[in-house]
């Protein structure tokens, strides 16, 4: 058989399972949930041999340091996973909710509008093998098939890790079928993926830009995108000093690598050498480097001077731009510009400014004296996430369970004689 | 200025006059529609005139009697039209409304997830000219700029009603960028709307299978499509006769050009005599042709056979084709294989069958003892649409104000001294 044959039938089975999961009951899927975290601790020695081989086949390809961490597992990683799977069984099944219901009084209709599952979901991922039970545990939760297509580095890690998964299926009554690996290393099994637009629902791929990017290019199966995180901290003049300093250091440094981390602090005029340059003083001892336009440098020698690329750029590094606006006006202007409607954040003791900041930022998540790092679907008590989106259709910020469902329409008549017919 | 920069300039236009939009007040938007609809009918010779031009290319180029119809106004429906902006205007603003509120005990958050516009919306039409009035009505008052790009053959009558959308914006202070045409006829310029992914956040195609089908190839925008309505009434056997027909002949020929039409009727074997013939008698003898399976052909020497292509064609005319099931699995199978998730209905008095149908029908409207032509957003009493998307991302059926808005996340700390640092 050749790939396409091999991809079309994957998604013809996952289609398939879709169905099946449509209408599994809640028990049902907790149990497979619970066998597959059993299934991951007594199989825990097979995985991590798995994961071995990929280990040595990603150190003899040179793959830099991060990516050998991020790719290796130990038993504590595994037990993690476990737990992971666990949490999500624990959590609120969200198929079935009523979510809306009304009578039409002109025609007697009443309308029901229930959670259902998406349908089939397809996970792009890369190196970190968890993912795969992560996503196969969400997409299960919510009566989703799901098809993962983990990094190549991972695949061994990934099968062990599906064995596990698949054990727990079987163990509820459940089509193995309802999660897949793409069983191929071939980059083209992604191409293919995203036009399955018969058998795929959604993609959601969860890595970094340059796999969103093509994504966005290549798929016609609509998606779940994460493109970017240029989230800004705006200390307004009526900041309060301790708390500008707390969140920007925490919105900056808690994690670099994360993309709610604050790329970009705007400093109100008005308190750009009281508040701005305690600001400034924090995370330049902190190790992190500043990029300040000509008024932000003069606070202190260590800052560098900040290009116009500088206030778009997204560093995930411990580096920020820093620029002094001279009022909520311009600091407005300038996120409008340059943000990218992810998460930002207003530092200020001022109801009317954190109101008008609030309404006028075009983003996912907007914060009043707090920090962006909150962008997580954990911190907003989801439990879990499969990722951020920054689009605007269907899940904008974390998607958990309750983003991974869609509605029908129940249409009956709501009275005796009414309804049957359409006017 | 080439076609591509006429359209960067034009997506520009429509993102700055988004985010004004963002913001403006319910009273703002309606006296700005109201003041559309009074300068639709101030203009309304213009319009007519426009339209005659319209009228007169399409007749040269020799267009169907059905195309130079809905190419056609008059002052009926110029009034129809003034009369469906201020019935927009009228109707409740989805912008604002608090659609979730929690506190994170974890970490001290207070989360509200507020209903905002998407922002930009590209509206691709073909000939009737009203959608130009309809579409920019919505979108404004759901507080989206609005890109319409119409057919060629009505760009006379649409520049005709934009002059009038325009007077209303004005008359209200607000920018005219918040509705506007593509201005060329050039086929190009929907290549370049496709993909402006900077400027336009959905694109909602309102025409045939072709016009879906290019934008879901084309599309790097997300879109709103509406691919087929392969409608089914399966009458149960526990169905009562009277409703089986009743439905069933409204449900096939109220309006046979629906998308929300019936093009399949699955009959219960053991009502296949009694009831079963009963509809298909009322169907041919009002026209309907019929093209049936074995069993079927057997009831009337009218009906033709039905071939396997019959079972996915959607017909939108006076055919419908008519298949035995032995029961609900098989009739639950068939929708499976060959229904398009649109919309599909139930004929029975067992509530059982009926919760079971609604259940496992994966549509996005599913009935019991309705017709499917109650697929409209009229029905479900939004009031008006933009169309019906079969999709299952963000919004499923009928697209009213409701489904043209997204959210945003506003967090606050929920207590003294808690939730401004991320943990």
């Amino acid at each position: 058989m050749s790939l396409a044959d091999d991809m079309h039938d994957l998604g013809r089975k996952a289609r398939e399972a879709s169905r099946v999961l449509l209408q599994t009951p809640t028990a049902q899927k907790d149990r497979a949930l619970l066998a597959a975290a059993a299934a991951i601790r007594a199989r825990a020695d097979s995985i991590l041999a798995a994961n071995r081989r990929d280990m040595e086949e990603a150190s003899a390809a040179d793959l830099s340091e991060a990516l050998l961490d991020r790719l290796l597992l130990n038993p504590a990683r595994v037990e993690a996973m476990a737990k992971g799977v666990e949490t999500v069984a624990r959590l609120p099944d969200p198929v079935g909710h009523r979510l809306d219901a009304w009578d039409v009084a002109a025609n007697g209709l009443h309308i029901e509008k229930l959670a259902v599952p998406l349908g089939v979901i397809a996970v792009i991922y890369e190196s970190r093998p968890n993912v795969t039970a992560d996503a196969g545990a969400l997409c299960l939760k919510s009566g989703n098939a799901a098809i993962l297509r983990g990094g190549s580095e991972s695949f061994h890690s990934s099968q062990a890790i599906l064995h596990a998964l698949h054990e727990g299926l079987r163990d509820a009554g459940l089509p193995e079928d309802a999660i897949q690996l793409v069983p191929t290393t071939d980059r083209e099994a992604v191409g293919l993926l995203l036009g399955m637009t018969e058998f795929v629902d959604v993609v959601v791929p969860r890595g970094g830009v340059s796999l969103n990017e093509r994504v966005r290019q290549e798929s016609r199966v609509p998606t779940l995108l994460h493109l970017a995180g240029n989230c800004h901290t705006y200390i307004h003049a009526a900041a309060d000093a301790t708390t500008a300093v707390a969140v920007t250091h925490n919105a900056k440094l808690r994690r670099t690598g994360v993309c709610g981390a604050t790329e970009s602090i705007l400093i109100d005029r008005a308190v750009l050498k009281t508040i701005g340059a305690a600001v400034v003083k924090d995370l330049l001892d902190n190790g992190c480097e500043l990029r300040g336009d000509a008024e932000v440098q003069k606070l202190d020698a260590r800052i560098k001077q900040a290009h116009e690329e500088d206030w778009s750029t997204e560093y995930l590094a411990s580096i920020v731009s820093v620029k002094m606006v001279g009022g909520i006006d311009e600091a407005l202007a300038h996120i409008a510009r340059y943000g990218s409607h992810h998460t930002d954040a207003i530092i200020t003791e001022d109801k009317d400014a954190a109101q008008r900041f609030t309404a006028a930022v075009d983003s996912a998540i907007v914060l009043v004296n707090a920090s962006t790092q909150f962008a997580d679907g954990g911190e907003f008590g989801f439990g879990a996430e499969i990722g951020i989106a920054t689009g605007r259709l269907h899940a904008r910020g974390p998607v958990g369970l309750k983003q991974l469902v869609t509605y029908k329409y129940v249409l009956t008549t709501a009275r005796d004689g009414g309804a049957i017919r359409a006017g």
